[in-house]
């Protein structure tokens, strides 16, 4: 039977996702007093049981109390003693980092990648392994493998892994168990895929959430990378396609049916080079737009993308030429975004993304002439590991809180 | 010396402005009583007091005492008796509506139209005048002087209004107190003009937010017209400028420099029959291009862009085909938009935008040949009244909170 599949419920913002805890009860008083020690040793790092009260406003020994059950579940444990301050030395206390683990995978048309970490965030096991797969059946054998190979590789049993995020092209729709708009991957369209995906990687018990690569290369260099603290931000991917996370309010926007910042199908417009007709924008400046371009213009050693962006940083000016011309195209998908959303920075991230260096200067040109309110146009920090960070970081948030909402003591 | 301005803080979603009462102390507990009951009566109505404390899970005694202060301050009165239930007939408590009073205008490139509101929300007095103004110095006083007679025309006093919001083109800017980019309205732009209408509308202490008008359209079509509970909306209006209000969760959304929504830049792109150079959307698509591409093909008789609307309906083939290339310019826009936000709902409004039995049709034939995910498109249900109704539904959120934050007791 297909497993339940979610949409990410605002996880990355640490929202709690079970139900909230009555209030006024001694139990659920008491587990209250557990989660707020054990929230501000997560978010602020380890700490003496007085310095807890102070943050937390609870008494010392109500603080006392959480962290002895905490240590019971093994969510919380000694990390040393304080040598500050009079008397003598104070317990230091941290949150567990090995009282879970998550999964990342970020499925791509060239590779898979997978990442398990603690939770901390500290990354345990890491694989790359080339895409080659013809089929859908066989993409999702191979990502559920190279999941299984990672976690047994961090010295991991199958169960140890709370929560898994997968990052694909496309829009999952958790309704149908269908990804919508992911032609670069044979096959990945059809019906009912996630819920095999959701059979495989689930097997163990691990929460599954799918979700759209450019929406976590956003959340990536949201939380780690190059957009840290901004709250209206844009990812703009481009690759073997294009795609663009969109964040408000520091979180994940993702419209009414999934598809904000689907901007493949965006008019490619009049005002680029290449634009003879009326087109996609995904067929005018993905990857193989801009090598099909430096064959048309005669630059003789690309055979992809990467050479063109190389050659035109050693000077070569047809390179040149068509680096100008993919700029363009940016420039006229960033022209509509700033129209409608206005975001406060634009991160470019993805193969061809990643040449900021020589992108953003034209495209700011470009957009100089059309809009006055254009953003910042950075380069993402992450580069290829940006879909795996939000995958990471969007685990984070559903393992911290499911972890807490499964506790039990542990066997002596 | 000018008034203090201050952006919207999200009032219409009904967030308290004050500061959060201090829970425990025996003042601030029973001012959150008085919250409480005071909440509970706007928005479900008049009630005994039994109903009120089985809404709210107040004790029956606590409800009555915070019914007794909150008449003494005049926020709420006795509406009569309820004669169900056995026993004597139980008085039934209303919020106050004449507690306080709200202020709404739209200022547009012909008209000035004033509504003045209680804190139900009934408009007790309404204004249009013809906007004649050939300088920004005479509109704010025009419009000042509008508010004025509204004002006394409900037979208040000038200080009894305790809000007052004010829609208008462009961005306005409070750091600066500069609107930007409202071309249309001669002098707009100058520097200081948000403290000059500051001097004079908040002249009687009433709290004053300016606000772009398709931001407003698209709050009043929320609260109260075509788009009721949508969550992701975009209300596109087409009149003498091009404009777009953009809501999020049902909260308005500004982008980073209150700029989202500024499609009038928006590329014209290739799609449109008359878009023979890459152009601003609004050259190509507001009030005077439909009247310019009518005369260039002959229509006789159309020199307004109403004229036009009226002939197509009529069946002149000929106005026809400027709506029908009114419409694919529009399409154009709302791929943009549906490609950037993905929105629930796209609410057509503006004197042009009216026109939607004309222009739904044709643009949802353009926008199927480019995108899957197109939203459903529809007439705005306010008309030339929905700028309006979205500045008294803003209004009415601040002064809701203002007249709770400024209670007294009334004098004998």
């Amino acid at each position: 039977m297909a497993r339940e599949l979610r949409a990410i419920t605002a996880t990355e913002t640490g929202r709690p996702l079970g139900p909230a805890p009555q209030v006024g009860t001694p139990a659920s008083m008491r587990a209250l007093n557990q989660r707020l020690v054990l929230q501000r040793l997560r978010d602020h790092g380890e700490a003496t049981r007085p310095q807890i009260a102070g943050d937390t406003g609870l008494s010392k020994p109500t603080v006392g109390q959480a962290l002895l059950d905490l240590e019971q579940y093994g969510l919380v444990r000694a990390a040393g003693h304080s040598l500050s301050g009079p008397g003598r030395a104070a317990v230091v206390y941290r949150a567990a980092p090995e009282a879970g683990h998550v999964a990342g995978v970020d499925i791509g048309r060239r590779s898979i990648r997978v990442a398990v970490a603690d939770l901390d965030g500290s990354i345990v096991a890491r694989l790359d392994e080339p895409n080659r797969c013809r089929s859908a059946g066989a993409l999702v054998r191979t990502v559920s493998e190279a999941v299984s190979r990672t976690v047994a590789a961090a010295g991991l049993a199958p169960g140890d892994v709370v929560a898994t995020v997968v990052g694909t092209p496309g829009i999952p729709d958790a309704r149908t168990g269908t990804v919508h708009r992911a032609p670069n991957l044979p096959g990945w369209e059809r019906k009912g895929l996630l819920h095999e995906l959701a059979d495989e990687l689930g097997a163990h018990g691990s929460q599954l959430v799918v979700e759209n690569d450019a929406n976590l290369c956003a959340v990536g260099e949201h939380a780690l990378g190059a957009a840290l603290g901004v709250d209206v931000l844009v990812c703009l991917t481009v690759g073997t396609g294009i795609g663009m996370g969109v964040l408000v309010d520091g979180r994940l926007f993702r419209g009414a049916h999934g598809a904000a910042g689907e901007i493949a199908d965006l008019p490619v417009g009049s005002g680029g080079a290449r634009a003879k007709r009326p087109g996609p924008m995904e067929d005018a400046a993905a990857a193989h737009a801009v090598v099909a371009h430096a064959r048309e213009l005669g630059v003789g050693k690309a055979r992809t993308a990467k050479d063109v962006f190389r050659l035109a940083r050693e000077g070569d000016p047809l390179a040149r030429q068509v680096v100008e011309a993919e700029a363009v195209h940016l420039a006229h998908v960033v022209a509509a975004v700033t129209a409608v959303l206005d975001p406060g920075l634009i991160v470019l991230g993805g193969g061809i993304g990643g040449n900021a260096d020589l992108l953003a200067e034209p495209m700011r040109r470009t957009l100089a002439a059309t809009t006055p309110f254009a953003a910042e146009i950075i380069a993402g920090q992450l580069g290829s590991e940006a879909v795996l960070a939000g995958a990471i970081t969007t685990a984070l948030g559903t393992a911290r809180e499911l972890v807490f909402d499964r506790r039990e003591p542990r066997r002596a």
